[in-house]
């Protein structure tokens, strides 16, 4: 950010040419906050630009558990997030040796890639006694242990404060909170009595950010997490919170995006965006979902594709994808598959609704009109499902498919327009 | 629609204390012809009533083909249809024994029947000879077939005459005609060089629909197949159209609801809402997607409902469900599942949009704070889905998921904020 104030870097000049616009107008996108590039030096990811003007990012969320603290099967997944596109990746890794995982992860994976570091500093207090025995110095060690490693961007739940935790208490909330790491603070919070140590030191995160490079994700520890929970005090006072801390980044040099909800009935999505851009002066929207309803589990990739699609037409930047069994159990591999390529669906939705991308949908459509297969599995988000479902259905060698059969639309109706 | 003109029938009480609405609501909504109740005496389905204040609802289609002409698939698919909540079903068999497979149908389904009979009389003639050889006569019996035997609704491409014809010639579509019995009537026209006979001779078929008590679907031939051709002259000049048939309908005491698109861009989707109600006066709308994109085959349920949330929300009345396997091969048991389940979050998302349906999602909220697994799977929208992933992660028997193991937020915060 401080070199963005200077003048163009490559690295501008690699994500302009990327999204193919003026590099001037990454540079003060970058200088003014409105856009991140995050990037690590000790990683050293792929140039990505996220927020105004950049085309939609979909972060792909991976990780070890307490029940599964094997590394293959996360490399599993984070080789099916980066066959299938994704543009970033979270380690949330909870189980195992965490910082060998972390350190594998970060070797394997050529896009950014940020993490969570409460998590695993919230952990081995749980584990040695109690998730709110963290001492300042566990916390502030831990998330500089997963800087100086590499991590490309780290969300902090600095907006979880006394006083939002208070209208938390007031909200009546049927869910309270889910999100992990706003549930560690808020206990610690109540269990002390004092004030959010990220948020009371909140200058020395921003000298760590500053001293590796990191992008920090302002988390929203309140997202809610139930529709009948959105676009409450507890959520939006912690969102005028996180708006004042981005300003104080930007005075710092400091690049941030911020998070945002969550359980969001789809007629208040947009509201949503927009009170983010504004409260936090369009600082890069980073949104997990949201999820339009809360009924389907077992589909949620498809309620966040919904969400996504709605958040990414009104503004939001970044998307977290949901997987298939989000709010069951941990995604396998198929899952993740499942939920990035629906995630980049929503985000291919906001970029073609704010003019971009819109070329691959016509070169697909003309290759369809010509029957053309080839080029439509080359133009396909995810060209081995495609394959599969069109060779089950044809047994024979022909032009059409086997849903119109021999009276195939596309064929009847070329024979006679052409005609005359 | 004539009954309710005169005063509340048992169907419209029905339907009143189903959608829980006022019957005399219905009952002018009928009138008028913004709300329809499909339903042929022949069959006597389930009451159910689409459009104005009700429930937004979901068709599935099904129906054999020339490389698949056994029923026994398609009654299996039915199964599934009935059994994660579908609304009504579309037979659009065009393999084998049509006419047994249509009654077989009729026989299994008690929920609303439709069909398109323009599929069997034109391959009928198609096998013959061609699609254009089709007669006047051979149309309107076929169609008449469909009705005697008990179709509670039928596709009727009406709104295809040589004036819109011409319009799709001018329109320099990237897909022409994607509509299968529009291609027929489009090619129809253009070899014969007469009038559409459904267009030219409405009066009749407003004559058998009365006779039979069959609802009109008014089908939209010129729907966009392709991203770039949405929102284009040969469509809304085809709305146009059909707008002055719908008013025909309710002169002649015809039920009629107007389909629509389509492949339309999220951004097109709400005012294609709004130019529907107002060119058909507020008739019921039944959309197919709307698709959102043309890249993701193998997702194409997906991003129907992404399309479908947007257009429920907007107004849309009635959801035609796609598969995964849409555009590229015929859908499995399993694909119509998961074709169907994407519909009915998008049905939802439009009902909670309009103030309807939000009471699950809380007690769903309810079930998920107290950790109450069994409340949260009848619930659900797939219990058996949600049932499967939530087993696979869990080997030990505990309250929370293996989605946060040990450090579950809900029980974290729980714990604390309830302390004092």
């Amino acid at each position: 950010m401080e070199q963005a104030r200077k003048g163009i870097t490559p690295l501008i000049r690699a994500v302009a040419e990327k999204e193919n616009v003026d590099p001037e107008f990454v540079r003060r996108g970058v200088a003014a906050g409105r856009i991140v590039i995050p990037c690590n030096p000790a990683h050293d990811p792929e140039p990505a630009g996220i927020g105004e003007g950049m085309s939609v990012k979909v972060n792909v969320n991976l990780g070890t558990s307490r029940d599964m603290p094997d590394m293959e099967p996360e490399l599993e997944k984070l080789r099916v997030a980066l066959r299938y596109g994704a543009d970033a990746v979270m380690d949330l890794s909870t189980g195992g040796d965490i910082d060998a995982i972390r350190a594998r992860i970060l070797k394997a994976c050529p896009v950014i890639t940020g993490s969570v570091p409460i998590y695993q500093i919230g952990l081995t207090a749980a584990r040695k006694n109690a998730v709110v025995e963290m001492t300042e110095d566990e916390i502030f060690n831990g998330i500089e242990r997963h800087m100086r490693d590499g991590m490309d961007f780290v969300t902090v739940h600095c907006g979880i404060t006394k006083e939002t935790v208070a209208n938390l208490k007031d909200s009546g909330r049927v869910m309270d909170v889910v999100s992990r790491g706003g549930s560690f603070l808020t206990a610690w919070i109540l269990h002390n009595g004092e004030e959010n140590p990220l948020y009371a030191n909140f200058d020395y995160l921003l000298d760590l950010a500053r001293k590796y490079e990191v992008t920090l994700s302002l988390g929203d520890g309140f997202r809610p997490g139930a529709i009948d929970d959105a676009s409450d005090a507890a959520q939006i006072s912690e969102l005028v919170t996180l708006g004042r801390l981005v300003k104080r980044c930007r005075e710092a040099g400091v690049q941030a995006m911020v998070e945002g909800p969550g359980h969001v009935p789809a007629e208040q999505v947009s509201a949503n965006m927009i009170m983010q851009k504004s409260l936090c002066d369009n600082a890069p929207f980073y949104v997990l979902g949201p999820l339009v309803t809360d009924i389907a589990p077992g589909y949620d990739h498809i309620v966040g594709a919904i969400g996504g699609a709605m958040a990414a037409m009104a503004g939001a930047d970044f998307l977290c994808y949901l997987t298939p069994a989000e709010h069951l159990s941990l995604p396998d591999a198929e899952d993740v598959r499942e939920g990035l390529i629906a995630s980049k669906i929503a985000a291919h939705v906001g970029d073609m609704s704010r003019g971009k991308g819109h070329a691959r949908d016509t070169a697909m459509s003309k290759a369809r009109k010509a029957l053309d297969w080839d080029s439509m599995f080359d133009l396909c988000l995810d060209r081995e499902k495609a394959e599969a479902y069109r060779s089950r259905g044809c047994t024979k060698k022909e032009d059409g498919c086997s849903m119109c059969g021999d009276v195939c639309a596309v064929k009847i109706v070329s024979n006679y327009l052409r005609k005359d």
